[in-house]
């Protein structure tokens, strides 16, 4: 019997990272074939006496080098996690991020048609889909009607709407997510909670046992998931979804910046002032962003299992 | 004191050519730039004794070609018909209508942010965007749920988000259309109402008083707008209309294709029987679409004029 094919796009990234770890951990054996445009940040080789992993450097514009790819690698499932994914990018040149992040996808689906139709792909998208929520439709369930409000989160729902359309119209076998801020050890530093962490860290290292750290606004509540719930979610659903589905991947609890501000700083045993920046407030930023996760529950038995305090503190010691 | 300058993309077409007999009809003065990939199909000269008119052949896929023609003129509004609007071609080739569609605007977009922001838009979008909807939400409003169905329509719906974004984040001063059936003199055959008078007109001709159509499901029931009409609409929109807003472009009424035919029949003097051809069947057509247009005629005061049955009898009429 040959072992089933898995394709994972943007592998080199900190969620492809986890979820390799994921299969390795739980000694799942799949061909894995992951494609990026940049090398992995981490060692693909400390993997490599349990998984049967390659890697293609190749950039998803192109569609021919995807078809190069899929002549030889022609997958049963795609975990498709490769995206222009700032949103700061986006604003800056938004017609660039939208066209680069939906031309990723559907030079992906031709080519799926072209070879296996019957591929279950799992297409990631992002809590930004839902935009501006007012507190009455907290926590946010999937059917809530999207606003998105950044050229990011227009290309989301758009990357979902033609997902929905493959499945319906095209007999495609593809599931969605939703998935909100997800954070967990490997983070870049450019994210707000790993950012918050080494400059406290800077703070404790340097022998004092007090300081201030500036930030946007640390009222506003978010819904932070680990990474690790997050790719055990993708591996349940590209498993056991129903084709044409669509999932929030969340923690269910919200809470403030301050708050995890205030946990880190305990967890380091150092005293955390904040001071506001002016300039770190987005004026955008909702308010409130908590999740719903009943549908995911329901359906596939997932739920999230690692709790915050846990996550933060193996982000405070992790090993690079 | 300088004309204000307009552009009109996809000049060429039927609804171009309406918007240019109209300028033309009401005598209003403005400084007219004809954007389209293939020459007119009509004459320009006829309206160049009032209107001062100029036409550039451009594909609006290609940034810089637009680039030049701003560069000489800088248009102080946009009408934008230009689209890949066929709904067949998009089944057929889904990514490549999608990336068209969002292209051209998405360029045209960078190209007004570079020159003139200001410039006043109208971005025409389409009934498509509400996909199929239930009985109970017939007369489809503006709030309703979006939920399209099939790729030309997600592109619609793509460029209505995009639209939104631009005007609440970037400034742009937008106006967006959701259009239904728009029919008219001068449209082409491929079109389902031209199409049944062109063939009850081959029976009338060839001296018989009765003969059989083949129709797909004439129990289907379309909103059916005089393109004359929406000119008009899209010409007020362009002068009054608020940035941001969106507006259903519709009769308010719904008519069967059967009764559609039954009135040509009789305009016509002669006997009509339909008989199905499962082959002109759509799958997934609607059951029923009326839009309701109260929202445009209560900010801008916009109502239809034209009363299907005259639509009808010019069409029968028209000289070509």
């Amino acid at each position: 019997m040959t072992m089933k094919k898995l394709m994972i796009t943007g592998v080199s990234g900190f969620v492809g990272h986890h979820f390799i770890q994921y299969l390795y951990d739980n000694n799942i054996k799949l061909e894995i074939c992951g494609a990026d445009l940049r090398e992995p940040t981490y060692r693909l080789e400390q993997y490599r006496d349990r998984l049967d992993i390659c890697f293609s450097k190749i950039n998803l514009l192109d569609i021919e080098s995807i078809r190069s790819v899929f002549h030889k690698f022609t997958p049963d499932y795609i975990l498709h996690l490769a995206s222009f994914s700032s949103v700061a990018y986006s604003w800056q040149h938004p017609a660039d991020s939208f066209v680069n992040n939906t031309n990723l996808f559907l030079n992906l689906m031709t080519v799926v048609g072209e070879t296996n139709k019957q591929c279950r792909i799992l297409s990631v998208g992002s809590s930004e889909e839902y935009g501006n929520v007012i507190t009455e439709d907290v926590p946010i369930k999937e059917r809530l009607k999207l606003n998105p409000s950044n050229p990011y989160a227009v290309a989301r729902v758009s990357q979902e709407m033609l997902s929905k359309l493959y499945v319906e119209s095209f007999g495609y076998n593809i599931v969605m997510t939703r998935s909100f801020n997800h954070i967990g050890p490997w983070q870049d530093t450019r994210f707000v909670v790993p950012s918050f962490i080494s400059r406290i860290r800077s703070i404790k290292s340097s022998g004092v046992s007090e300081g201030t750290i500036e930030t946007g606004d640390t009222s506003i509540i978010r819904d932070f998931v680990d990474v690790r719930d997050v790719v055990r979610a993708y591996y349940m659903l590209l498993k056991d979804a129903k084709s044409g589905s669509v999932y929030n991947i969340c923690s269910g609890n919200g809470i403030t910046l301050k708050d995890v501000i205030r946990i880190i700083a305990d967890k380091m045993h150092v005293e955390i002032k904040t001071k506001v920046n002016p300039a770190f407030i987005r004026p955008t930023d909702n308010k409130i962003i908590i999740g719903e996760n009943y549908k995911i529950f329901n359906e596939i038995g997932w739920k999230p299992e690692i709790p915050l305090e846990k996550t933060l503190e193996d982000m405070i010691c992790q090993k690079d």
